[in-house]
């Protein structure tokens, strides 16, 4: 397997861009990841777009065509990942492989949702279709009804009080506040949190993920390209995997923890031979503060029922 | 980079299946692929799934951990590519990067899509999202207008008869005949299809590609995979590329070429090392006869206005 390498990295701010589409976000991170890598954006050979949503908020599918075209990239391999809320991640798991399989010396792959000039039932429909439309969606069910009864679940398993899962919507927002792309660059308190209005019981509104428009990408190149092109500071990705669990939150044997986290966490750190304590910076998918904390214990650094800790 | 051989193939009937979900159709494929490839289906490690519709036809997102738990594969990686019409090629180009990566040794492809079950307006509407929502489809135009504006152009330029273009559809029916997985398998005469309704001037009914139902599917996998379970017979990949072209039908250059097509052949063969004569079985996208007549020239199997021969 050839090494890849991450050589540029780029985003826009998350937040309500009213006065750019989708394909200008992704087009605007796209260019800034390539600037940040130095390179001659004719270098690319392919480009990997992450997309869910944007069929049934924008009608607009083929992004990966879309995108390229407009970042003046007319010709490349271009390709759309979807994989729900993972599918950024999906998409930088292709790139990596592309690279990795010798095929492609350098690609660019970016993640773009663009979901605030839609109305809420639209965005909150357009979720739901990560879930299984013809036995939950169907019902009405939404993904914060879903997670509110993981987070019943979990908190009647463990005798875990909710200020102590809630916590991590804390600890977010203090991340957050150095972070010039973030949405809400603020902290906030756990009584802030515990007051904010009921969305789904228990599930509190600053328990939840924001609705937002944005896009970040990355340029990932091969060891060939590196010679040819040679730099100081070098990023390695000396790990990358995914994994399903079963489809449903119903289906689950233990709603309270995620066991694709849990395999692709292994996998890949396996792959590059670390711990989770070697571990120095670490991202976890918290759209609700319940899932944050359930992560953490997949991940392992935390014992089952600790993770809020 | 690793070699990729296919061992196994799969494919439901293409037609009306009233009686069976999407999810349904794509397992059945990638059974009987599994099946064919003679293989325990859990050694698979991964699931590309290539559909372009599911999202704004059967409001179904994240079919590749769908497919994968209905598939009782619950547990390997799985991703959804989209990129149009292309989407199952695009789905089997990253299905053998990741084995060529090295990082996967039998990975599973399928390609689906579910049609009939929908009103022909909103059929209509999900194929146009492959084409620019914000500055085209908006307007109403559809994908069998804008070939017949194709059409047309390729018939002023090169002077050729629409009786001529039109031949592609006595050949494709032709082909069909003895396919049991084929929609219509039955021949049909130039005059039939000259007398078929006009769809779009001078497109004619039988010169587009019916609306559907159905899936086909095969397993890939590596060497290291084949040395543990050889087998007699093999087919290996030697060659696989794609490309874009720019986005939008009014954007090209020239309407009476596919710039993408024609990259992507040229770079696949220069990977296998063969010559367009040495193909023996070739399959073009022919949504229309126009684009098959168009594909055969940019595959350099006929010189300019010259496809139709």
């Amino acid at each position: 397997m050839a090494r890849v390498f991450i050589i540029g990295a780029g985003a826009t701010r998350i937040g309500e861009h009213w006065d750019k589409s989708l394909r200008e976000l992704a087009t605007e991170a796209l260019l800034a990841a390539v600037r940040d890598a130095g390179v001659d954006k004719r270098d690319l050979e392919a480009v990997y777009v992450g997309n869910m949503s944007s069929g049934a908020l924008q009608g607009q599918e083929h992004l990966g065509s879309l995108i390229a075209t407009w970042a003046g990239l007319a010709g490349v391999a271009a390709f759309k990942v979807e994989a729900a809320c993972a599918s950024g991640g999906a998409a930088l798991h292709q790139a990596f492989l592309a690279v990795a399989s010798g095929c492609y010396d350098c690609v660019a792959v970016v993640g773009v949702e663009k979901m605030t000039d839609a109305l809420p039932h639209d965005v909150t429909a357009s979720l739901v279709t990560a879930e299984d439309q013809e036995y939950v969606a169907f019902t009405g069910a939404t993904f914060v009804g879903l997670n509110a009864l993981v987070y019943r679940a979990y908190m009647a398993k463990y005798g875990v009080k909710q200020e102590r899962v809630a916590e991590f919507a804390v600890h977010c927002h203090r991340m957050a506040v150095a972070n010039p792309y973030a949405q809400f660059r603020r902290e906030v308190s756990i009584e802030e949190v515990m007051s904010s209005p009921l969305i789904a019981d228990p599930i509190r509104l600053l328990e939840c993920a924001p609705v937002g428009d944005g896009a970040a990408a990355l340029v990932l190149c091969s060891e060939d390209y590196l010679r040819r092109n040679p730099r100081d500071e070098l990023v390695e990705i000396v790990g990358s995997a995914a994994a399903t669990d079963v489809f449903s939150v119903h289906e689950r044997r233990d709603m309270t923890t995620l066991a694709a986290s849990r395999r692709a966490a292994e996998a890949a750190l396996r792959q590059a031979r670390v711990e989770p304590r070697d571990v120095d910076v670490l991202e976890v998918h918290d759209a609700f503060t319940i899932l944050g904390v359930i992560t953490l214990e997949d991940l392992g650094y935390a014992g089952r029922g600790e993770g809020w800790r």
